[in-house]
């Protein structure tokens, strides 16, 4: 349960850099934010444009002292200020990560960034050696990772609950992007289909949700994997879809689909690990509810909120069983145990281990997407993972 | 989409009243308010302990000063502020919520309320009565009925894409009150237990939930009733069961079910409706998709989010298609539909049509509540719905 | 498993009454019948058309001498012949089977016949007598009951799983006759909404089979019941729509639905049953699963076929879990419940207890339907179980 | 509709070999031979124990003098008699299926053989050869290619519904081998995971079915793949589950999933399919409905029997929309088609087109089979579908 302190630990000071108008997943961050009231959005550079920032700034009633033309002026204005934000989120599209997250982190500002972390595995280096250097946090917000259930699988996996690992199957299947949207200039689809922008495609926007969903609760990296990927929709020069076979240390074997171009799955993340001992599945769709079956055992299913859902899952829960939580729930989870190490900091204090994924994580999913597109370039030939 | 404006239209000064240590629906009120950014909770009565109250002020990060011990304090000093609360969220057991809101109002404060609004229609009507006379706002916090499908599926039938309602199925299933939890010193499940402080069991509780879902939808009011209501659970004494037959205007004939103790059901909340055109059904379970079979066709999955989704349904949902909004999501776009009102009052702009409940609907409810008592104290016997 | 002796016991030689050209429940028996190999149709009378009889002879490879212009003919010839039918299955409309089956009891022929067995119960009492008085047996086919998780949810609440019984959910909807089907010449629809010849319309059809679901796995009986049966479809003056509480003796309550104008539901038959240690759900609609919650703990997912699968449910299980089971399955395991008795009659043995529905249970149906007829009449008041 | 002629057609005489004590799928298909009423078991070698087929055929009610010690006596005396079978059916470990299928072709005999009807390719090139030169039909048992909605959506990409087939997920999953039970005894997981008796683990008893399924809905063919199989369970030496990726011609990409260690999946045979205009989903857990997306609109769900399944589909369902069809039903369709054509020719009539897999596509099934095994020899690498 997120809202439980016996005196209230105080709000950390927020800006965004992009999720200006038009934008999709800058708004997810602010309500995630919200909804715990662990931050106050205080200052923003929320678009590329200036015009287009300081009319966004103007609807989500940020100080105009403190609505940026760009995110360089802010870090500068904001690091000077008593009262400037202590940590930035960074939603705007792939390619800017790299440079936004640098100039706040130069500039001794915590980092709150979308993934992928950066469109390549060497400017993932530098931000993770510069956070190193700089003692500061930087957190990825691979926020399917913080859903109640999957925290609660990962904790079985842990425990040995489901035997050795033998085999994981990880889905990640959209529509959207069937017909060429981007071509209609949908802001969204023209960014994501653009290489220099996304650095990737499927593999980057969704497969890497997916590898990453896989190994929250697996535990084990991948070693090497067999991939393909396809550009499906003529005139896309970006894939559209990824199959890949991979093989964890440990001996389990997996396979990854993701995919922009299956119709009748909006977004539908789904993962089945099947150890000796046992299985679990998990879907998106139906994000309250784990099924359990110990080996020889009827299913059990385990729902949010209850009585069998172990302290892992507890500890991001919010509502009672039966009422669903969300997207924005667990979005907004991750958020909160970012806070509650920003917090900390602030007030010296302990924070504990940090359960949302760092730039570390961030690091090893770009070299993911990167050992993807080796292997695929290579006609789908098995390809150790890259690091 | 609820965040979207041109320019930021500020927040709503809130107070609240009840929702301190260990109350469940005072978190969700807080979390429902709190999404889009449209109040900002400045004052509170927390508890009927005014210790308990001050310490839960102190979590919340409240102003020590606007930390109330009690209701009556609160009302008093907030409206002689120049900066006081402009409504009041009043989140106390039942039978608090009408000496609290006859306060507020009384000093011009406009009132949330939880539901059943009373445990009795007399005072309810005052309510009513004083609410118009003052010019005030009275909202009632029916939440489902703020789903974006259940939105939907009540403009289908507005629109006659159903045909002439004929059929209306609707329960509520816990399982909760299984046991004789009470006895345990549960503090939720020992106030919604006693007939002093909840004015009913299952009927009042989830089954006024129930009525008011169908009554969204489907639109016509029921005229007549049998029901019966059962207290399984030994020792206890107030119904944890109920079971209803209704005649609605119009000719439709409806099966409403509420129970606390059905092993297997956390929170089920499932409506069925059928007409001579097509059939829907939408569950709580999977709040993101809406079942729609025209007559004689395959049925459809209309997916919140998804262009198939109407006006009234967009209206009050979030994010994309295939990302779950749950029940958070939901309270919120109650609170953010009644903040625009608040908003708009503040502003002297026109908020429109209020598509949440208020008190006449609250009013509606206890009387539904007090009919179905009234049946099956006389033994299930058919009875006039009460006005 | 059913098909499992050390000695193939032979087939029982069975006769036809009704389900020629255009019927639907004719092949289904003979479906049923052929599944286990423990039947032989050798004889017939078809249709009440003699000539559309001699055709449906034809078309099922039957002996001409063998099929027959009419039931009263064929009565008479079977029992006069050293090979003549030992049972008849009777599936005319429903004013039928009492005269034919009167008919073939007379003639030392045991009986098999569709539900409702009769159209009033002083017949269904004549027909019981009448069965006794001979020493026949008298089958009636109420084909859920023999589904696999049916008879596992029968012995778990026997056993005391369940522990006190308190709430019945059962329902049967339907979408088939939700147009004025019957003014369209549909021979089923034509029959099943005449008065005359069905008895009852949506409580007769399918009604009763809901009541005798709920009967199979409770045990208790009825004491009295509230009911609505309503005409929806224009121009139809036989219920197409009912809804009833009900009070089981030793206290728990319940309520029946059956519907032939829900849209989206072809035929969904569901079954909810909660006691004070659990609940059970099952549904036609995924009938190799039965979702069973002890009180407290996650709902189970015990497969048809699994190790999970009490003795009861094992006994009528043919194929391994997962492999569906369907509709025919479940009617062949009754047909081969009745065979082993009329096999055992043959040879002298002991078939043990009767598994399968008999015309004690189909007066008890029948009863039921009256009683449901009579409350409805009477405005819907309470009314005790005619006995 | 299956049982539905002016004129009873007669029934196959039909022999069996294998199928005895302790065998699974011997009674499946008897009992799919039985359904429809087009085939008279009158022959058979139910053991290759003397003993135990005597006991088998004393057991099912053969004649004595057509119960044979083994399959060479049984082929020799049944072609010499006047009433021998017509075709024979092959329920044996795999290995035997070419050896017994040799000798009853040789013998003048149809065959209805599963599969993988044979251990290398070798074996299967012979018999489709034998088969040709002796003019016979050579079925093979692909019963789920039988389901009326598998054969519904076969016909949807052949209208070319779904646009360009763009991506193939299936998959087959169970879990009944995740514990070493072939060291238990158990005679089914002994033979199929004995390299000599099954050909293959995984990828032989189940992933042969997923490629088939598949395979009969795209049409087109698999170019290449790149496959793993691994032996999870200690002490085994055959694959106990398979991973591949596929690449059909005309570009589509797949992958196939078949694992016999997957807890809580009893066989879950799933297959969805995406093209550039919509996409299909269908599961062995639910066969009565298929979802069928057309791109941009909302899912449909297409039921058994419903007026929206097409003429392939209602070709081979039997009973009314919301009755469950299962397992048998679907294998008795595949044997129903087969006795149509040995019926026609017994008749000297035109079969018209062969809608069940025959030899030819055993053949390319054993092809696929050995092409995996392949890949996986060489390390997973990419690998031209052998032919």
């Amino acid at each position: 349960m997120m809202e439980q302190a016996a005196i209230f630990p105080g709000r950390v000071r927020l800006g965004m850099v992009g999720g200006g108008e038009g934008a999709f997943i800058g708004a997810v961050h602010r309500h995630a934010a919200r909804l715990d009231d662990r931050y106050e959005l205080v200052a923003g550079a929320l678009s590329s444009s200036a015009a287009a920032a300081r009319r966004s700034g103007l609807a989500l009633g940020l100080d105009p002292a403190r609505t940026y033309d760009n995110y360089e002026q802010m870090a500068r204005a904001e690091s000077a200020r008593p009262d400037g934000i202590e940590a930035v989120s960074i939603v705007t599209p792939n390619h800017l990560h790299a440079p936004v997250a640098k100039v706040f982190l130069e500039a001794g500002i915590h980092v709150i960034c979308d993934k992928p972390v950066t469109t390549n595995s060497a400017d993932a280096r530098m931000l993770a050696a510069l956070a190193q250097e700089r003692g500061l946090i930087f957190a990825v917000t691979h926020n399917y990772s913080a859903y109640p259930l999957v925290r609660h699988a990962q904790q079985m996996v842990r425990e040995g609950q489901l035997g050795t690992i033998r085999v994981v199957q990880v889905e990640y299947a959209q529509d959207w992007l069937a017909a060429p949207l981007e071509q209609s200039g949908q802001k969204q689809a023209a960014w994501r289909t653009d290489p220099a922008k996304a650095g990737g495609g499927a593999i980057g926007d969704i497969g890497s949700h997916a590898w990453q969903l896989a190994d929250t609760i697996v535990g084990a990296p991948v070693e090497a994997l067999a991939a393909e990927l396809t550009s499906f929709v003529p005139g896309r020069i970006i894939d559209d879809n990824v199959q890949v076979l991979l093989r964890y240390a440990g001996g389990a074997r997996g396979m990854l689909w993701a995919s922009q171009v299956a119709p009748g799955h909006a977004n539908e993340l789904r993962i089945r690990v099947f150890g000796s001992a046992g299985g679990i599945e998990w879907a998106q769709q139906q994000p309250n509810e784990l099924r359990w079956t110990p080996l020889g055992e009827p299913t059990r299913i385990i729902t949010r909120g209850s009585t069998a859902m172990n302290a892992a899952g507890a500890r991001v829960s919010r509502i009672p069983s039966g009422h669903p939580e969300g997207y924005i729930d667990a979005f907004a989870a991750l958020y909160s145990e970012i806070a509650s190490h920003l917090l900390a900091r602030r007030s010296g204090g302990d924070p504990g281990a940090a359960h949302f994924p760092t730039i570390a994580d961030g690091l090893r999913g770009v070299l993911f997407i990167e050992t993807v597109q080796a292997s695929s370039c290579c006609g789908g030939a098995w390809t150790p993972m890259l690091s």
